[in-house]
């Protein structure tokens, strides 16, 4: 426990003791409100409906002991202020996508996504059992956060062009809309990168600012309308093969809540991870028929675009490997992903050939 | 409000005002401990877990409000007895795969898994974004049951053979177990089956009584001790394509609840269903490992004798076609199925393909 901490807990001892003395509730005495600031525009689909989720479920479960409130990106804070507003203590949670914070750490982005990573399924089993939930607190105990995963959008498309893509080639120079290391990558095919909060995409998209721009996947790119300028989609990508979304608090004020406060904010965030990768999953299917009904071409990027985006990934991963915590997790994190992915394929894809085959 | 659920409601009002007028803590009013018993011996691997996991979420977050007691099978009423017992209000609740119900309603099926059925991914789609969660609470009225899925066991391993299966007349008297409509199929094609609680299957195995059995998967069925008596072992089965876990509360009991007492139930069994398919997933491939170390030969079924599970699963829809609910989540079900299974090939299992070959 630091100094401020200590002070924190013996400031909290005394108002307890305080409340006793006076006979209040006893139930009283733990209730607090929490700010949770978001890096989402409100409403802004699935991803703001997880952090509304996360609070939802807290809300309901604690009967008025805990209550959080959520915050838009800019009602507060900036979409991408919102790691330091709660590492300073200015609001109490977050509710994003970790690998917006690479350059706090560039151990988030595996809590998040990375290229040629892991599946939604692969990294749930690394982080409820294997050790990516321990490396998550590693992290945030260097810059005073408790994390759990809130969320997940599923593997995401590979985005939207302005015209088809046939090599590698057709990166260099381009103006590209992409997070995390996945644009570093894009980077280092010579595409020029930038990093927008959701809510900004579309202007930037329509106003030529960007040339294209990844999103999501068919639902909530449909909701952001890129479909109104670009009519080039490709589905899978190579950046995000699945895209984690975090809750993380504030440390001292974590370690301040009761135990039953502590677990109500983890199970809640459990609950919001599982049916928030289905929230999308069920969505994409109906939304990509709708914008191929509405004239967008759905694509694959050709296999040499693969190749240079693995070779491009790979120089990303070797860039950071002087980080002793980002090498650390690169490894235990690719060793998980190989352990738990054999078993998928024997399983699962087995299962699915048989079924598409039998089937027809 | 059926008279059974007044006259409790009346009772627990009166009890509620007494501990006013006694000036018993506000915090002490709701206060419940409900018993859960459960399909699964104590400890069994995977399953006994997500029971447990279901009860201490319950019991971390509720902070004294609301205390589960798992019981395992036989320490009140057998593995098999759970469903009655808390429709009877025997007990409060259980955790079971809904597929041994069967008999009390062929639509019970579709919560754990059927043949060719959903994955995991798919069934949790249907189930917290399609129609799934609305029609178990239609199937719970008839019943007195209000029921949330809380664990995932994967897609199921085909199981655990003496012999080498070469052709769909390998099951032609064959003594096996295997529960739910899966079980049925395979009495279509021939097989004498059996359906018997996890905790009494080695002993069967062991005896003779059964020639074969499958159980969940290799971390599992090592656990159970499988191969110690059988060395063929079917990686992919067509039977349970996955297999949900249930949570059922007595209707009656769930409805006294309070709305956060309610909550903490139905949140607390999110977080164990995506828990518990994890660490089923997390474990398979290293156990599937030793099991081939110890000279297990591990196997697919030939496309002859998936053909004939499928024509022999569809004998088992048609058998309960004149069901009309059963018909209607049927139709409800492969709708779902269709729409979200799309998505997932054309995302997942694409950038699977490209990780794979660019990975090497």
């Amino acid at each position: 426990m630091d100094r401020r901490s200590f002070l924190k807990n013996t400031a909290l001892g005394g108002t307890a003791a305080a409340a006793t003395t006076l006979a209040a509730p006893a139930y009283a005495q733990g209730k607090r409100t929490l700010t949770m600031v978001t890096s989402w525009g409100r409403g802004l689909a699935g991803v703001f409906d997880a952090a509304q989720r996360v609070a939802d479920n807290i809300n309901a479960m604690s009967d008025g002991s805990l209550t959080i409130e959520v915050k838009a990106a800019g009602e507060l804070v900036g979409a991408f202020e919102v790691f330091d507003a709660v590492t300073a203590g200015q609001a109490d949670m977050y509710h994003a996508a970790d690998y917006y914070f690479v350059s706090q750490h560039p151990g988030y982005a595996f809590f998040t996504g990375v290229p040629f990573g892991m599946t939604a399924t692969e990294l749930n089993n690394w982080y409820y059992h294997g050790n990516g939930r321990a490396m998550h607190d590693q992290l945030g105990e260097i810059f005073g956060l408790k994390s759990f995963l809130a969320g997940n959008t599923g593997t995401q498309a590979g985005g939207w062009f302005a015209k088809e893509i046939k090599g590698p080639e057709d990166f260099n120079g381009l103006k590209f809309r992409m997070p995390g290391l996945g644009g570093k990558a894009l980077g280092n095919m010579g595409a020029s990168v930038q990093n927008l909060p959701g809510a900004e995409v579309y202007q930037a998209l329509a106003s030529g600012a960007i040339d294209g721009t990844e999103w999501i996947g068919p639902w909530a790119d449909e909701k952001a309308g890129f479909q109104e300028i670009t009519k080039f989609y490709y589905t899978a990508g190579f950046h995000e093969p699945s895209a984690g979304l975090s809750v993380a608090t504030n440390l001292d004020t974590f370690n301040e809540l009761t135990p039953s406060q502590q677990a109500t904010i983890e199970i809640a965030a459990g609950h919001a991870n599982v049916w928030n990768l289905s929230q999308f999953l069920m969505n994409n299917g109906a939304a990509l028929e709708r914008l191929k009904a509405g004239g967008v071409q759905v694509l694959e990027f050709p296999d040499s675009v693969w190749d240079a985006m693995g070779a491009a990934s790979q120089q990303v991963y070797d860039e950071f490997s002087d980080d002793e915590l980002f090498s650390e997790i690169l490894a235990d994190y690719r060793g998980s992903m190989k352990a738990s992915s054999g078993w998928l394929s024997q399983s699962i894809g087995a299962y699915r050939t048989q079924r598409d085959r039998v089937l027809g």
